[in-house]
């Protein structure tokens, strides 16, 4: 076998073996498959295709190309995996529901890139909050209270992260079968055993259209499936941020909120339709509906957040800050954004709104770049929404006052207003399993 | 503009324009684009396919990237290119032709990989014969004598040369577009104002049907007239060796004989055909079977031969060689390979023809190797032949015994004899303009 028949093989439109998917893994990882070779076979796989099986012999391959956690001792471990939205603080409010209905919650998570922090970039925003803690610490604080969160320590699929970075050199990032493999290679090496995944759709995510999106989806079941790991879809949508905060600590702040209760309707239909879902996977109920009807009650009785503090504590965060939100530090600028007409929001430029939240600080653009923890949006008005001219759109939390101006003329130009009704939109766009 | 958007117009299958393959070619010489990007681009290349138009564009990209041979003051000067054989001494007994009826022959030829060596090679087995001569001293030669054969010490074409390197790592060398751009490319830098070029086709060849050598003539001639290189392609037969002899002083033996008016029928067939394209480009002569009239005339009048004889004189050769080829030093081994069998000759293995003359060590197999000028093969039954069992097929001219005796059993193979009578093969199986 050589990476030159394996080249051919995909440029002529066959199939490859599992052997022969395994062995540009294992050669592209050690180095003996040159990243120009690499780049000529995902080049052919990208105009050509791959079928389920060889994406799943990808997904798995990849998966096994460094570190694999094995979290068997906890017993069925459910992940949860969204292909990324703005504002998404999804994770800090379903984790501790899902860990106070006693099922095992052990999820590792990575920093973000663009837009605003990831999961661990935002708790890392509680002063005190440890994600950099061991293996051992990991699985022992799920036994102990069931649940932690931790950053992504290990070496997951390096094969994904070696081909993850040729594929946004070459143009091949778009495609579907790679997207599947890449996201579903490192959920399986972290260890999952069952995975929610959340898949947006919208102007915020990957996928612009619901038909791309329902494809990437039945693609990351056929994997899981064919994996052995039981995985279902839930299609989100994205053309507005999640709930009403974008930025790292004024996420948090929300999360607090909704664990309290208070949550805006996009939140809280996500947080019930994967939630019950998750519950249905570690086999802990089968009719959803009750499922959602006891996490809205783990809510209101407060267990959800006892566990929420537990968590925090346990990880040596100050659990004054989730008693008392407004201990955390504010930016030294908040300035409001104003509506100039009035209207109907029609629509919000969701990925602008990223890239705003971005230039004010709270994401990064290059891995090493600094995050700051209170800057971001607070977003009043969102799509269906009635204005009046000068209502507030929502506000700029800068630290830097021109920024923050600059942030607010562009805030202001990610909304279109018009005359005309528009209806709310739809927040959960359907369920794939 | 940049390589991304460049590499995913290709991937989506859309026409690049000329500025695009500008581009490409000038940042991939200078290293901007990386051999991954250049990679991801070739592939889709060759899935995807490209117009005559965007051909012709790279290949004038392709020529410009380095040094340009200007020939202008020569007048017009026609190229001869054939996309290569097994036995190919044309060149040495065409040039000479040409240039004895006035046609200004001057010809940059390379050193050959694999084989046998190249047309410069063989010249340099003419004792004291200097191919590395200066580009004056080539123009001076083809001012004061109408011919000169030098090796190619120009760096002509380097994006071709990068570019063919990266196609052969990467699965990505049988491609027509591909590869009619690399040939024109460097035709068009060594200063060709016409070209007639020699496409083959059979066992010995890289177009193993006549189809795909169809389709290659096409898209070089179509490059040709874009370019404003008026080309003429001949298709000829290479299911067997050109002529009787394989090896670099062997060849050149061939040639004398032939330009004496001793020639195989394919060789007579293939000099007289491009000889009388080559005399029509040059505006020498429109009638085609009047130009093989005076070739013929020119061979059987010495006039050819003369050439041939201030060639080597000029170029510092020693001309009692030409005047007796007996003074070219023999093998050590001549060991004589007879048939077991009784029949015709069927068909001959030409690629492995080839790879036993490489192994006695007429050809190179890394660029640094040094030839054997002395060893080969010479050939006695060709296809359609009647052999009688303990007929001679041909000769191992071998310096080293063991490598001669293997040489033999691996000729022997190469025939397959039937009982079956067989016809003789065409020679030219068309002519393309």
């Amino acid at each position: 076998m050589n990476i030159l028949e394996i080249i051919a093989k995909k440029r002529d439109k066959q199939e490859l073996t599992t052997e022969e998917i395994n062995f540009f893994v294992e050669n592209y990882t050690n180095g003996n498959v040159t990243d120009y070779q690499a780049a000529a076979l995902v080049m052919a796989i990208y105009i050509n295709g791959m079928n389920y099986r060889e994406t799943t012999d990808l997904t798995i391959a990849m998966s096994k190309s460094g570190e694999v956690l094995d979290l068997s001792e906890l017993g069925t471990v459910v992940d949860k995996h969204s292909t990324g939205g703005i504002g998404d603080k999804i994770t800090l409010i379903l984790m501790p529901i899902i860990a106070s209905m006693g099922i095992p919650s052990a999820k590792m998570s990575g920093r973000g890139l663009g837009f605003t922090g990831g999961t661990i970039d935002k708790l890392e925003s509680i002063p005190g909050y440890n994600t950099s803690i061991s293996i051992q610490e990991f699985i022992n604080n799920v036994k102990s209270i069931g649940i932690s969160l931790m950053g992504q320590t290990l070496n997951l699929a390096p094969a994904d992260k070696k081909l993850y970075a040729l594929r946004d050199t070459i143009s091949c990032v778009d495609n579907i079968p790679l997207i599947a493999s890449s996201i579903m290679s490192k959920k399986i090496a972290a260890g999952a055993e069952k995975i929610v995944l959340e898949v947006t759709v919208g102007s915020g995510a990957f996928m612009k259209t619901k038909e791309n999106a329902e494809v990437l989806a039945q693609t990351m079941i056929k994997i899981g499936n064919l994996a052995g790991k039981e995985t279902v879809c839930v299609l989100t949508n994205m053309d507005q941020p999640i709930g009403y905060s974008v930025g790292n600590s004024l996420e948090v702040k929300e999360a607090i909120e909704a664990l309290k209760g208070n949550m805006q309707e996009d939140v809280k239909a996500i947080i019930l339709e994967l939630g019950s879902y998750m519950i249905k996977l570690a086999g802990k109920g089968d009719n959803l509906e009750e499922n959602r009807k006891r996490i809205i009650e783990n809510i209101e009785n407060g267990k959800a957040m006892q566990k929420f503090k537990e968590l925090v504590q346990k990880q040596c965060g100050d659990v004054l800050y989730i008693e008392n939100p407004e201990k955390f530090e504010k930016a030294n600028y908040i300035i409001p954004v104003t509506s100039e007409v009035e209207g109907y929001v029609k629509s919000m430029d969701n990925e602008n709104i990223g890239h705003i939240s971005c230039m004010l600080g709270a994401g990064r653009i290059h891995k090493e770049d600094k995050i700051n923890n209170r800057v971001g949006i607070i977003i009043e008005k969102k799509i269906g929404d009635k204005v009046q001219v000068g209502d507030i759109l929502g506000y700029i939390h800068a630290d830097d006052q021109e920024l923050g101006n600059n942030a607010k003329v562009k805030l202001q130009k990610s909304y279109e207003i018009t005359t005309e009704y528009v209806e709310r939109p739809e927040h959960i766009l359907g369920v794939i399993d």
